[in-house]
């Protein structure tokens, strides 16, 4: 097995730092496994996700998987700010429970432009799915 | 032309009550013409969406994308508090300016089961798309 | 583990039955496993599936994958002749080999009126995907 | 308006080379249009494209809207034989006729190493769509 190109304590000094808008102290977003090519992110629960009939808002998903998606991308090939979303495509399964999310990632592909991978949604202790992504990111040219 | 099923002042009234985690004073939507089939929405601009490279977040149009469909079955099929989003597909094409967002839908089918859109993400003043997204709603069994 | 709907026998005499322009003595195309919620499905290697640089055509993998997820449904929920495919999303990931292709998929969910699944397509012999298909079924009301 | 940088009778010529498993006198496909951005492809009906239900098989769609977007950006940046689809996402929307089918393809974005476009596919002499997709080409680097 390959070791991650940066661990868990890296991944959060650098996206405090430059991904500060989304990842700060009161996001409820904690990094809690990295891999080469994986990744497991969790948010805490916040009654400000939820929605009519009881479920956690699809945008909270979305959001989620794409930064679950940017951990692994990192974790896997290093500091690359500039990386960006091309893609994102999400099928919704189940309604979540008024629970922690927990996202986790896998990279299908890692290629010189672009990084292809799937995140699996779940609501914590429960063992369906709740959401499934697949992403793509560009990756720019490195100089 | 078939008149749509809620006009603008109706839509904004449900909103407010059904959906007022996301829509309320603060967000900075608002929903500016529908008809049959079709909703057009603006989310007024905010530092907080920006990235870094000055970009206005994913999840930030996402969240449009979705309102924005929602608005558009609404507006064709009458309030149905239930309808949720199964699938959501968005293609990220530019960097939008640290502007307005626009986001215009239009519906490609309404069944009795599933309605399926379209929608273009611009920078407000600007030509060209920032963000295509297609996604699907499933509508509940009316009783 | 709960039994499939339907085996490998029963699969093959109800597709050759009723899906008879796809699935057919000439197809390339043998059922390899099925378990309740999943399905494997290799098709043989043809020379009028290859394009230019060698690869196997897109719309070879795209068909590859619908057919392996219908399979997975009917091996779900037994012989149901009209469901239909709704939504397909293929992610190509690397150039495949000049061998067969195996499809792997497993449902993500199994509702009244949806399934969802993915689809993992390889290169025969090799480890790493080609193609990763994530693809929704509307499935008929029963009467 | 930009001229395109192919016109139908070069497109013709170059596809029958590069692309001739696919593009050949029995494929029943036609270039009926193209501009800067944008191209019109006709499949003529065949009855092997048939399904069970008297549908229009889910592969001819996927794989004409591919030819389709193809053609689009052979018309937008000249002849690049080994431009490849990245990411496909169809929604099926309406049972085809027992006729031609039309491809309409727009691209979103023509950038250096990618091309986002859409392709709305209607049978012939119907104003709905059949099928709605959006799809990404990898652009090779020039040398």
């Amino acid at each position: 097995m390959q070791a991650p190109a940066m661990n868990v304590e890296q991944l959060e000094q650098f996206l405090a730092l430059e991904f500060s808008q989304f990842f700060h102290a009161q996001s409820g977003l904690a990094i809690e496994q990295v891999s080469h090519a994986s990744a497991r992110v969790r948010q805490t629960y916040n009654a400000q996700f939820v929605r009519p009939g009881g479920t956690i808002s699809g945008p909270t998903m979305m959001a989620l998987a794409d930064f679950t998606m940017y951990v692994a991308v990192l974790a896997t090939i290093g500091p690359v700010p500039l990386a960006v979303t091309t893609n994102l495509n999400i099928n919704f399964l189940r309604k979540p429970a008024g629970r922690d999310l927990i996202a986790e990632c896998r990279l299908l592909k890692v290629g010189k432009r672009l990084a292809v991978g799937e995140v699996t949604i779940l609501s914590d202790g429960q063992d369906e799915a709740v959401a499934h992504v697949t992403a793509t990111y560009s990756i720019p040219r490195q100089s």
